[in-house]
This record gives structure tokens, sequence and C-alpha cells, in this order.
């Protein structure tokens, strides 16, 4: 018999974590997912992280030994070469977890930690959007924002793994906030940023006496989800929300442009499901704003991945660490 | 007889061109130096890069096929894989000079061409302030601003040799003009910018009455370098003016280690006349702007190869590419 290769990835989040199993070409054999629930602390997690590899690998008649690697995406912030997840905001209690020494001991195998903006552009960029591209940004927008960068083809993590933090770029001296900063282009332009410019937009439309349905029986609280449907159905108080933040991450993928010279900027999380409504005034604002030639040398494309993302990246990574560990053909 | 390897540089600016001749550790054995003029076009300059190049070899008791490599340093625009500079603004009539061919044919060897930001940070990542770490940005803060990235020890050019271009980055709507941009780094925190900031800052003074040696019987036109001196004499206004220019530089530098997380940011131009009359404010703004361990893990320097640094920049583009076309060793 033939040994298979089996890659185990792990995308563990503030609100969910799953568990997949897949073979070459890669072809998922097997999926598990739960609560994280970090008010918990790591343990329950992580036992159940292991747990789920162990049936996982049963069901697929396989050894918990007959792993290749195991992939670990994760938020930052995390230090790779250590293998440790440093109590990222989404998992306040993982204060140090050495996820890579536990899972290695368990399953006898290399184990590879990555933040989730770094995973989803190795992911993107292999088999998503960004396939066929050398240089490429990954945007995630989802309640945060941030960037992963392949470059020439390689993930690049910079110094301290903090390459690709555009989210803490300021825009404007004032403005919604976004890690932790006024202005900067997360708060501005993430999922979060948005809710802001919703709450500021909406005041502003209530006490015009506007018709809008984010208003209707509301406080004027809502979410990025939300103004995009009401955009979506032609709502023009939303469609000016996303003009906004859409601006702004135009001024965000600009510096991009500038500095980056990507081939290709591919926008994951909301841009998925906003589509036009939010990259076509950032379209805008990058062609007044960055080199001409950079302009047309660079495609600006939502992520193809969709809710997927997060196993296919989690499974980059196993594929990599196998492949590191794998003897070197002469 | 050993045979050594000699290598040429060229670094064609606005003003001057130089043409050196060296060998290795690297050693200078010849140099010449002429007015560009590119007000007669590039075929005079060319005649006079290509002869003294022959006299210079001709003194090393070297024949023109001799030559291991040419290097050629020269502003952007240019297309490095074609061998071609495209009208620079300080040089309007090179209008796609193909200088690659041009020299290649004259002395039957490899010729490389790179942009002169680029070249700079080979020559300061090699031989200067850059020395031993693996992610440098190299800035270049003269009349113009813009940035030349090594990332993994590599040069990073970008899709269409454009990375870099930090200078054309807004940071305010409005405000001094650089890189044809109201607001951007360029306009702010360039030497032509820095002439902008102070004629504002000149004219509020002479409104109020402030004394400076700025305005003793002039007409409130003066250079970055007129600053700069007035500032280390202790004038006030100069020394306000270099701290707005400052300023913006650290939005800049903050800018650069959010995105790139460099180990080190060398600064060429006007920071190294100007140290920390420049640099002070600049670490101040980066320190409140940045990721915190980003900073932390960057060390903002001035550059250290001073005069020369065009010389050895145009050097190491020619010994990059005997390297490169030197046959594989086993």
């Amino acid at each position: 018999m033939v040994p298979q290769e089996l890659w185990a990835g792990v995308d563990i989040g503030g609100t969910k974590t799953a568990v997949v199993l897949a073979n070459a070409p890669p072809q998922v054999l097997g999926r598990i997912e739960f609560a994280t629930q970090p008010e918990n602390g790591p343990a329950p997690a992580i036992a159940q992280i292991e747990d789920g590899l162990r049936s996982l690998l049963a069901g697929a008649g396989a050894a918990p030994g007959d792993l290749a690697a195991i992939g670990v995406s994760c938020g930052s912030p995390l230090d790779p070469d250590a293998g440790v997840i440093q109590a990222p905001p989404n998992l306040p209690t993982w204060i140090d977890v050495p996820i890579v020494e536990i899972l290695s001991r368990g399953f006898s195998c290399p184990v590879r930690l990555e933040n989730d903006a770094n995973a989803g552009a190795l992911a993107e960029h292999r088999f998503g959007a960004g396939r066929g591209f050398r240089h490429v940004v990954f945007l995630t927008m989802g309640t945060g924002l941030g960037a992963g960068i392949i470059i020439d083809g390689r993930l690049y993590r910079g110094a301290t793994d903090s390459a690709g933090e555009i989210g803490h770029v300021r825009l404007t001296p004032r403005g919604p906030v976004g890690y932790h900063k006024p202005g900067s282009v997360e708060g501005w332009a993430s999922g979060g940023g948005m809710a802001q410019v919703a709450a500021h937009a909406l005041a502003a439309a209530y006490r015009k006496g506007e018709k809008t349905v984010l208003l209707d029986g509301r406080n004027g609280v809502v979410s990025a989800r939300e103004v995009g449907l009401a955009a979506q159905a032609g709502d023009r108080v939303a469609l000016r929300i996303l003009g906004i933040s859409g601006r702004k991450l135009g001024m965000a993928l600009a510096i991009l442009v500038d500095l980056l010279n990507p081939e290709c900027i591919v926008i994951g999380g909301l841009a998925m499901r906003l589509g036009d409504l939010i990259l076509a005034p950032a379209r805008k604002v990058l062609a007044r704003e960055a080199l001409a030639p950079a302009v047309a040398a660079c495609r600006i494309v939502p992520a193809q991945l969709g809710e997927r993302i997060g196993d296919v990246a989690a499974l980059c990574l196993a594929m990599d660490a196998a492949r590191d560990a794998a003897p070197q053909a002469g």
C-alpha cells in the first residue's frame, strides 16, 4: 500500500474552532467544529481539538502517528517560531499557550502556527483569487482589519511577525476607533469601524428626519452586516455609510499599492459579501490616490475561498510544515 | 597571473554623473565625474561615460573586455528588465534610452540598471548602516523622497519596479506639494517639501515680527540646507520648521513600520546632515503612532555611506550582475 499523506488543519477563532483532516490533492476527509468558549480558558478547547483530531483519524482508518503535519491558524499576537499563542483579543484567556509543543507531543508530527491574516494570504495565493501572482496582499475585513503579504511567492512576516498591520495606520487625526486608534484604517473600514460610521450616519439621518430601514424600531446600533443588507435593498443611508468606509478603504489600498506595488490585492470577509457596494468607491479613490502604473498593474478582487478560508488556511500551514520536514529530493 | 575581477559603476544624476572602476574587496581604482547637462540630450553624456570608462581601464592596465560587469544607477522611472531609462524628472531629455544595450555592446559584459533608491538600499544594506539586517528600508531624503526595500536580504522591486513610493503617500488632505500631490510625505518631509514648509513658517514669523536669521535680507525663499544650518545655530524658527517636517517624517516611518515591520530604516540625504534635529521629532511620533513591538524591533539610523553612496550603489549593481553571470559553483 502506498502511504497516503495526511494533513490536519486547526482554525482557532474567538467564537468557534474547526479541525479538518485532508489528504492530497487536497481533499477534505472530515471536519469537526465546536464553540471555543474562551471564558473557560484554553484547556477544554485544546482537549476538544485533540479528541476531534483522533476521531477524524479513526474515521479515516488512520492512527494518530499517521499525520504528516498539523497547521494551526489563530489571531495575533502569537510567536510562530516559538509556537506560542499570546492572548489575542478574541481569546483573552489563551495566555502564552504553547500549542505547537502540545500538539507535536500528542501526534508526533511537525506543527506550524501562523496568524490568521498570514495563513489566509497563503490560502488565497495558493487556492483562491491570488493564484498565479508573485506579489499578493490579502486583506482580512472582519471585526478587525489586517493584511498578509506574499512577496516573490512567499509569506513575508517581518522582523517580529507583525508585517501587514495596515489596520493600525492612521488616516485622519480623529474618527472612528479601530486597533485602539481613532481615525485608523481599522476604525474607518473594518466591520467594527463600519458600525461606528453607521451610528454617526444614523444619528444625522434621524436629526434630518431621513427615512432608512436601519432606524426602523431601533436605537441606532447596527452591524456592518445589516448595513450591507440594507444597501443591497437600495437604502440610501446604508449606501452612504458604505461609501464613507469604501473611500477610506481606497486610501488604505493606495498606501499598499504605492508602497508594495503588488500584482493583486485580495480582500476577504465583508468585501466578499458587499462586493462593489464597498469596492467601487474604494477603487475610485485608489485610482486618484496611487501612482497610475502601479494601479494599472494591481487587481483588486474579493477573496474566493469564502467560508472555507479558515480550513484551507490551516491546511496550507500543514502542507508547508510537511514539505519542509520531508527529506530533500536530490 | 590570477585574473582580477573588475567592476564599473555609473551613477547618473540630473546634475552630475560619476564613473568608478573597482576591484575586490571592493577597492576603488579610479573615478571620473562630469556635468550631466541633460539639456544637451543623452548622447554627449553617454559618450563621456564610455570614454571615461575606457580611460579608467587603461589607467588600471586593463582592456575594455576585462570588465566583469557594469552597474548603472539612475532616477526613476526606468525599466530594469529592459534596461531602459524612461525620462526621469531630473533627466527629461533621456527618453527611452537603452543604456544597458549601449554599454553591453561597448564593453562586452553584463550591465545592470536599477533606480537610485533601490541601488542605495543595496549599498547601505551591504556596506553601510543596514549591514547584518534581513529586512531593511532605505529612505532617500533629497529634493524628493523615496524608498528602497530589502526583504530577506534581497531587493524588493514590486510588480512594476515602483515598490517603496512612500513619498507619494498622502498624510493630510492639503499641505505642501511633493510628487504632484498636496499633503504627501514628499511634500512635508523631503528637501523640496521642507522649503515649502519654511516659506510658510517664515511668512508667519514675519507677520509676528519674530527674529530669525532665515529672514535677514531675504524674500522668504530658503533651502532645506539653509534651514538646517540655521537650526544647528539654534535659530528657533528653523528648529520649528524641522520639527514640522520631522513629525511628518515620523508619520511616514510609522506607516513603514506598521506595514513592513523592518529591522532597520536607514535614512540618507538630508537626515545624514540634520541628524537628531529631524530624527528626534520623527522618532517621537513613530513611538506614538506605530505598534510598540514593531517600533522596538526597528532601528532608525542615518545612512553611513555619505557622499560615496552613489558610487557604492552603482558598484553593488555591477557585483550582482557579475555574480549572476558567473558559472554556478557545483
